[in-house]
Parts: C-alpha cells; structure tokens; sequence
C-alpha cells in the first residue's frame, strides 16, 4: 500500500484533495459521491479497473472539480483505482480505499434521556498541549489576554480531564466545533470552518479526536460532534474557489439573514422574507451553504457520517438547524438517520414557543399541517430555558415563580418524543445561570434539581459546576471564561477538590451527588410525569415507571412550606418511607410533608 | 286550541314547568326530551294519544322531575296530548305543540368574516324602558349609582339604537346574556341565570328578543346571543330543586375552579387538578353544570336550539367554553352544528398561546394529537389581543412593537380556520383600548385599522367608538359604564352628532369611514394574507382576492417613514395607482410610499 501510495503520487499531481478521503464498504446508503479537485481535473474521463461501478460524474462550471459517483454494493473493504484520462490516453490514477466498519457501528447507540449532557468550548476548557496553541498557516494566534482570542484549549485538555467529569457524573460531552477554522481574526468559537474533514489542528489532530471518543467509550461515556451544515467560513478551500456559482447563497454575495425563521412556517410569509431568512448569511464571514444543491447536500450529508465512522460518534448537535433550506436540511438529517437508525441528533432551534419548536422534532404532528417532517430525533427545550432565567428570583404570580416551570411542561403534548428534548439552564450563547442568579447556590440548586429530573437529557455547561459566571452582556467572551486550572500556569485548579473555593466546592458537590444519582435512576430517564399545580410557589411532580416512583419538590419560596400530601394520594400511598437523596436523609410521608425554603428535595419512594 | 288549553289547566295542577315550552317539527335531530317538573310528577306513568312516539322515560331521584322522549320524525306542526295517569287511571293531560319551522331556518347563515360585531352589555347601553328598571320578584333592583349595581339598559334600548349600529358600520350584535339572573345582589352581568327559557324581565320579554332579531334582519345586521353551558346562577329554580345531585359538580357543594384551563391538555397533569379546574365553579354562585350527565347535557343542547329557533339567532358566543367538560361541550357544539351547519359559534377560550386556542377550533390538528375535536368553527385571537394592549406604546425592538402583530400572525398555521377568529382590541373583561392608550387617537386609529383588515371577524365594543375609558383595575364596573345618552336624563347624548364632543366626533367619524368600507372588501374578508417583516416599526400586508388587492400599512414609530416599495414588489405591481380609504388620497406608487407618523394607510389598488 504505502509503496503504491508513493508510486502513484508523482502521477496524482492534478489532484490535490479527494473528499471523502476514504469511506466503507458495506454501508447502508451504498453510493458515495467522491469529489475530486485539482487543476483542470474536470479535462479528465475517470473510470475504474476491477468491478468498481461509476454510476455518475458530474462535472460545474468549474474546471478544478469532479464529482464521481461509485457504486459499493458488493465490494469488499480494500482498495482499487480511479484511472484518470485524457482523449483516451491514461493519464495518473488515484487510489481510494473502501475501509471495514466497526463491528456494531450501524447500530450504534446515540445519547438519550439516560445520559447527562455536558457542553463545553474546547478552546475554553483546558490546554493539554500549549505547543499547538498558535500553528503555522492559521492566522489566528494565541492570545489569552484577548476575550474572543484564542486562549489554547484544546483536545488534549479534554482528554485530560475524563476522569474529572466521570466523577462529576455527565455521561456525553459535547464540544463546540473542532474542525478547522481558519478566520483570520475571530476563529476560537470555530463556527466558521475552512476545511471540514480536519480537526483544526491548534486543537490537535483528527486521531487525538478519534482518541477522546475511544477514551470516552471506555468509561462507558458518549460524545457528540457539533456540526454546522448551514454555513461554512469565509476562508473555506471551496469557497475560495466555488464549484458551482450556487455552492452558497448569493444575492450575489453577501447578505445578511434577517434571523426571522418564524418566516420558515408561516402561511402568510412573503417570499422575500423567506428568502432572506434561509439564504441570507448568520454573518459576513460565514457564508450560507445551498441546501438545495445536490452536491453540497450530498457533501454535507458524506462529510456527516465520514465523522461518525472515523471517530466513532455518538450523537450531534447541529448548529443553526432551522436556518438551513427546510426540504435541504430534513434530506440531510433523514440520510444520517437512515445509515444509523439508533444515533441521535439534536438540532439547535431557538424558538420561544413550544409549538413552534416542536414542530422541527421528528414525525411533528405541527410540522405535518405544513406536510414537513425534519426526522431530526431531538430539540432543545428554550421555552424552559426562557423560563429558567427569571423563574427563581421574580416570586410567585398567576404565571410566574414555579408557574413558569409548570407552564412548559403543559404544552409537552405538542412534542413526539418528550424524552428526546434536550433540558438546560444556559449554553454557550445565553448567560450563565450562575450569572442572571447572582451565584446564588440555592436557585442553581433548585434549578439543577429541576433539569436533572424533569423528562429529557439534561446538558450542563462547562463551569457552572463550581458556580462560573459570565454575562451575556459583556459580549460571548465573558460567557465563554477559561475554566480555573485548564492552564498549568492558572492560580487556582479548580479540576481539583483541595483547589476549590469552598464556594466551589459547594456546586461542584451538589452537581455531582445529583448528576451521580441521576444515572442510575430508571424513572427519571423513561418514567411517567405527573405535575401538581405550583401552590406557594412550591413545584411538586412525579416521575414514575413500574415500581420505581420519585417525587420531587421544589420549594421556590423563600419561606418553609408544610405540603399537604393529600392532594397528591393520587400518586403518593397513604402512607409510606422515602428516601431524600440530596440530603441522603429517610422521611416518613404521612399527612404532611416539611420543606425548607428554597430548597429541592428528590424523594425515592418504597 | 285556546278552549283546550283552559279546559286541561286544571287538570295539570302537577305540572309547574315544561321545558322545552314547545318544540319544532321537521328538526334535524328528531327526538326530544321534554322535562316536566312538578311536585312527584314521577309518580305517573305518561304516554300519547295519536301517533306520537315515547323512546324514553327517565325518572331521576328527585320525584318532581320526568324526562320524557318523543320522536318527532314524521310528525306534522300542531298539538298533541301527553296524558298522565296513576295505576292505570288517567289523571290529567298536557298539550303539546310542534311549531313549524320557518323556512330556511336549518340553512340560515351564521356571522362570519364579512361581519363586524359589535360587543355590547345591555344593562349599560341604553335605558329604552324606564319601568322595567326593578321588576318584582327580581332581588336585585335599579342603583345607577352603583358600579355593579342594575342600570337599567334593556332591550328596548338596544332596539332603539339600531339605526346608530347601522350608521357606525358594523353589522352583528353580541350582547351579554339576557336570560333572567336573580342573584339577590350582582346580577347585571348576568352570567348567574335562573330561568334559560325566559328573557330576564328587566331587560323586556321573550318577544322584545325576538324583535331585536327582526329589526337586525331588516337592516341585513345579525344577532349573536352569548350562551353560557358551564354554569348557571345558585337562584335557578332546579338548582334549589336539583334533578339528580349530579346535575352540578358537587365537592359536595362548592368549591372553587383553579382556572388552570392547561389541565385540559396537559399529558402530565394530574387528574385532581383536571378535576377542579373543569367541576370547581367559577365563583360560588354559579354553580357548575355537570355536562357529563347526559339529561344535562340534552338539556343544554335543546335550550341552545330553542332560542336559535324561537329567536332566530345568527350566531352563540359561548361563555368560558374552555372550563366545560371536553366531551361534554364537543357534543353540545357538535348537535347545534348539525342542526345548523352554517351557523356560527365562538367560544370564549382565553389562553395566551395559539396552540393552545387553537386546540379548541372545529377539525384542529392540534386537538387530534389528543383525539379531541370540538367541532366549535370559531375562537378568540386572546394573542393577538395581548399583543395590542402594548404594542403602540412600547417601541420597536426585536419582539415588541409591530413585531407583536407580526409574530401573532406567524402561527396562523396552526389554525384550521382563520378566517373564524375573533379579533378585538377589548372585550367586556379586559382592560379598554382607550385607558390602556390614554384616549390616544393615533393608536386607536392603528388598532382598529388592524383588526378590521387583518384575517378573521373584527369585534368592537361599545363606546370605543366614541373613545370611552375604563380601568379593569378598578373593577369590572369601571370597564362597562354607560354609554352617554343611553339614559333620557343624561348630560349628553353621544349617539348623535351634534351631541358629541370633537374628540368623540373624531374616534366615531373614524370607526365609521372603517366599517362602512369593510362591508365591501371582499378581499379582506376571505383574501389571502401576505406579511412583511415590520421594519422601522412600520408593518405592511396585503390581502388578496382575485384581482382585488389591498395594502395595508401601520407606521407606529413616532416619526415619518419612506418605504421603499422594491421590497413589495412579489405583491406590488411596479407601477400602478391606489387609493387610500381612510384620507379619500389617490396615491401613486412607485419607488418609494411616504407614511406619516402613527398613522394606518388602507390602500386599495387598482
């Protein structure tokens, strides 16, 4: 192999990127769509020796493309040759290789409802490797003193710090992008990639990816790639130098989206304003992929599972989800879905109203008025998000306090599957709930025991467990702080017990008792909810399957409450012992149930 | 027949009540269950001479009720007997009578989208019968004085005032209830009714009603009765003689609604709240009917279709329709649009997300997801009204200002039928537009312009027409005074023009020129709708019927705005003349449209 490779190099000079660069036999989509791009390489008949079927090439307007269809139904993993020519005289040939699955990969097991999300910012996180914190060929340098600079986390940093989060208790990670991203100025969020099948290398390499996954999966925990299929950077290879005039949306060129994806369903949306929505751009230096492209969806949807196959993935998050082309984007998500029918992916849709939201969750009955059907498994629940900022500190009223949690979950109907929405108290692009609530450990208390128990997969955002802050006001660098002992020079190592602030000790402690608790609890991941109205601002539910019965209470109130069990016999036996687990204390449920002002309390049933 | 009558009174010494009084041949539904009540009138055995069919005899557990069933199919207009007989002896007999049916009566064509309403409350519109104010044996008498107290309007007054109503320009009357309400001490809202078959005699009698309607056909003007199925007063005659105790939803006796109309939907809630929100009373002197139970549930329906028939009604608003058994109020809804099917029915369903109104319309796909259908054809756009109570005031920003209409119309989708939604800027509950607005003509001019060329059925409420005030916060009186002139002895008479104050004279003329043109746009009753993203606070749509074509344009920013019409032009010829209906302007459009500040432009094109 490695002789033929450097044969057949000197030959291969009109080539200079073959995407996918390999891909695997036996998949269940069996055609693949290889792109190959060179000068001129358009000038060129390509064909195979052996029993390899081309079943299409397609060639744009621009010469340094060629797009090759094979078929590879029936071929074994190995390798064979595309035999480039020119007016019937073999020019170079290339080689591609059909790898082996994984022994299980098609039915790989994405994160559900038994998981516990924790998202972080790579660049953010911890700097395993301060030699690859400025690389050569990308512009962008280190600068930690620099609050949307680049501080040098990266993949090792992660890697680092498994055994902190297995203690911690999440069970996924997902990172913010890692590929490439080569935007001169502004690149740490990494949303504007300039090469996608390669882990932006001030993070590391694609194998140090390959290796936090197989890390990861030894600890029986998951990961999950961020993807961004609206948009790529402006300093992507193909956007310098298009395929097709269509690649991405022009108006020509830049314009700017007006961000209202309202205009995505609504019957009475001018088309302009649709337009506008879909096609404009999220920002200048990220221009908007066309969906409605075959090749780029093919590309988009290729590349998709190229990283699922290579680093053993677990799930996505997809950026910007309802952004992208409505028809183009359910095509992508279905194909992925198709070839890993167990895998999951939730879609960032920023919505304020759970109709609205739903309707992009797979088999929506909202989105089949408008005959739409995404096939995206989950969402993110930003109604509770929008609740949880105010909800603990603007007291109790007809519609707020406790109210607010309630009032979600009551348009739960509207969602095909509850158990596949994603529950969180902040992300990368809100403000840090540690900040809007003042650090105040009661409220996070009160909100962790809320995301941790009510229906969905809680994601927790890196930090928030020793009580971070950050606000949004400031800018996205304030809400994106380096972690404390992410960097061998920091003061503090906040990844350690006997570094941490006692205040910090005091979040992490509680985070992981409950997140620790929460895996093992049945009920929680798959039960039944069974929610009471708010009374005194006190928010009581129940989370049940078969035997198993948990019962929360959420006293919001700033005051301790005596619960009258009686409105709850419905659920609750007359009598009986339960167990609180923050507390770790037993309790008798009798008539009446004590709980200390703004206080959680999670009471396993017997 | 009079002979008749007077030779069998006698004899129907038992029988203190018939209901329905009489009944109509030829009728849809072909059985009906006639209630008779009278001390043990269930010791008799009842049955017909001629060829009237009994189904059905039910005796509850109170003696003084019989519940008889007859099938009316077959049957011709006229009378028959029930004879009542006591161990085979004959003891008295009731005559019966089959009215006929007027022609087209089944047929008749409710209110809809072409029509105005007009929202008044009959106790504070006009006082056209001084010596009905107090009527004996009615607890509650005249206190003009009093906020909640009996003013005295009446039918009569209404009835007087059609030629106004006509002039103003709508064309639908709802009026509050009419049914007599003798609660002792807070009655004028009459929503506690005593007797469903009877007009309450403060306001006329039955016939006053039915000439109401007659004079409203003359004028080709319809009306609405508002129906209330949830409950009735504590002082209606069964309520102090209950057919069965589960005729009303009993704790036992009292207790009060949670008014958390979610419980209806919600997959969580829990069946104790479900229970208290639909059984619990609204307030303790209404107590609440049990739809469950199937004589109550006939009862409602055969009442409902009585007055649809007796009074020939155009239309229902139905009273807190949402707090009724679902089943119970589907099949009630159900039966009266069988009988009628191009009648009309709004219920008042008051939720503040579209889902979830929308959950309540006729056919929803959102009340399918539950397998719930109402077979109700119109709801209340309560969002829509949020939105106006603060969208003139605030200021643009990303969700507020003209943003609010805007976004309220994104979810249009999720209704089955939008052009049967109520759109009002105020009812007899809420807070008026012109307290809310501080009498502010400008903003008056941009809501109503809304509501009357936006989607669905615009309803006004009295004396905004005229710029009246009224704080909900200082009580429900405050928001239903009396309309000035009503009353002989009034200062000032606004029903007419000379009598009018200028600022008065400058809302009515307004409303006036508005609904008077509205009766003829046909594209704004069933044209499509086409929305433009609001820029500048400046919101711009279309509505489009065949070749009729109106633009719409609401500046609310405070300052002068040239729009640029390139931004139209999928609805917009490039060149063409319009004409503005609200300043009488022929108005070309070209590049650029000037609208002055807080100012609506209707613009008809040619």
């Amino acid at each position: 192999m490695l002789f033929l490779f450097l044969f057949s190099a000197p030959l291969c000079a009109q080539i200079d990127r073959v995407e996918p660069p390999y891909w695997w036999a036996d998949m269940e989509t069996s055609e693949v769509q290889i792109l190959f791009y060179g000068e001129n390489i358009a000038a060129y008949d390509v064909s195979t020796e052996d029993e390899v079927l081309i079943t299409g090439v397609t060639k744009t307007e621009n010469p340094n493309y060629l797009f090759v269809t094979i078929e590879t139904d029936g071929l074994q993993a190995g390798t064979f040759q595309f035999n480039f020519s020119k007016k019937g005289k073999k020019s170079f040939t290339r080689t591609y290789e059909l790898k082996k699955r994984e022994a299980g990969s098609a039915q790989r097991q994405g994160y559900d409802s038994s998981d516990a999300m924790y998202l972080l910012m790579p660049d953010r996180f911890a700097n395993g490797n301060p030699d690859n914190d400025s690389v050569e060929g990308l512009t962008d340098t280190y600068d930690r003193e620099a609050s949307g600079g680049r501080h040098g986390g990266d993949l090792q940093g992660i890697t680092d710090h498994l055994d902190y989060l297995e203690d911690l208790g999440v069970t996924t990670i997902w990172s913010t992008p890692l590929l490439e991203d080569n935007d001169p100025g502004y690149s740490y969020h990494t949303y504007a990639q300039s090469d996608v099948y390669k882990i932006d290398p001030r993070y590391g390499t694609n194998a140090d990816y390959r290796n936090l996954a197989d890390e990861l999966h030894k600890r029986e925990m998951k990961l999950v790639m961020d993807y961004v299929t609206n948009h790529w950077g402006a300093e992507h290879w193909m956007i310098k130098d298009l395929p097709t005039y269509d690649w991405i949306n022009q108006f020509p060129g830049y314009a700017q989206s007006n961000y209202r994806m309202e205009t995505q369903y609504d019957m009475h949306a001018a088309e302009r304003d649709q337009h506008y929505c879909v096609d404009g751009w999220f920002v200048k230096t990220m221009p908007d992929l066309n969906q409605k492209n075959p090749l780029v969806l093919q590309y988009l949807i290729q590349n998709a599972i190229w990283w699922i196959e290579y680093a053993n993935l677990d799930g996505f998050r997809v950026d910007t989800y309802s952004y992208n082309d409505k028809e183009g984007i359910s095509k992508w998500t279905k194909a992925i879905m198709d070839e890993y029918p167990n895998f999951n992916i939730v879609g960032e849709v920023w919505l304020h109203d759970q109709a609205q939201i739903a309707y992009w969750q797979k088999d929506s009955k909202i989105g089949a008025i408008q005959n739409y059907n995404t096939h995206l498994p989950s969402v993110m629940d930003f109604t509770l998000h929008d609740g949880l900022t105010s909800m603990f500190s603007e007291g109790a009223g007809w519609d707020t306090g406790m109210m607010k949690a309630y009032n979600n979950f009551v348009n739960d109907f509207l969602y095909p599957d509850i158990n596949n929405l994603l529950v969180f108290l902040e992300n990368h692009d809100t403000g840090r709930f540690n900040e809007i609530y003042d650090q105040n450990l009661d409220n996070y208390k009160l909100g962790l025991a809320l995301i941790a128990t009510t229906r969905g997969i809680p994601q927790l955002y890196y930090g928030s467990e020793i009580g971070m802050r950050g606000d949004k006001g400031k800018g996205d660098g304030d809400i994106r702080r380096d972690f404390p002992g992410g960097w061998k020079d920091d003061a503090q190592n906040a990844f350690e017990a006997a570094s941490r602030t006692q205040q910090q000790e005091a979040f992490f402690s509680f985070t992981k008792k409950l997140m620790n608790w929460r895996k093992t609890a049945k009920a929680v991941h798959q039960g039944s909810l069974t929610q009471f109205i708010p009374e005194n601002d006190v928010y009581v539910y129940f989370r049940i399957l078969g035997d198993e019965k948990i019962m929360v209470v959420l006293n919001n109130s700033s005051s301790d409450q005596t619960l009258d069990l009686g409105r709850f016999r419905e659920v609750l036996p007359d009598a009986g012992n339960g167990f609180e687990i923050l507390s770790g204390r037993s309790i008798k449920l009798e008539e009446t149930l004590e709980v200390s002002a703004k206080t959680p309390l999670i009471i396993q049933l017997n």
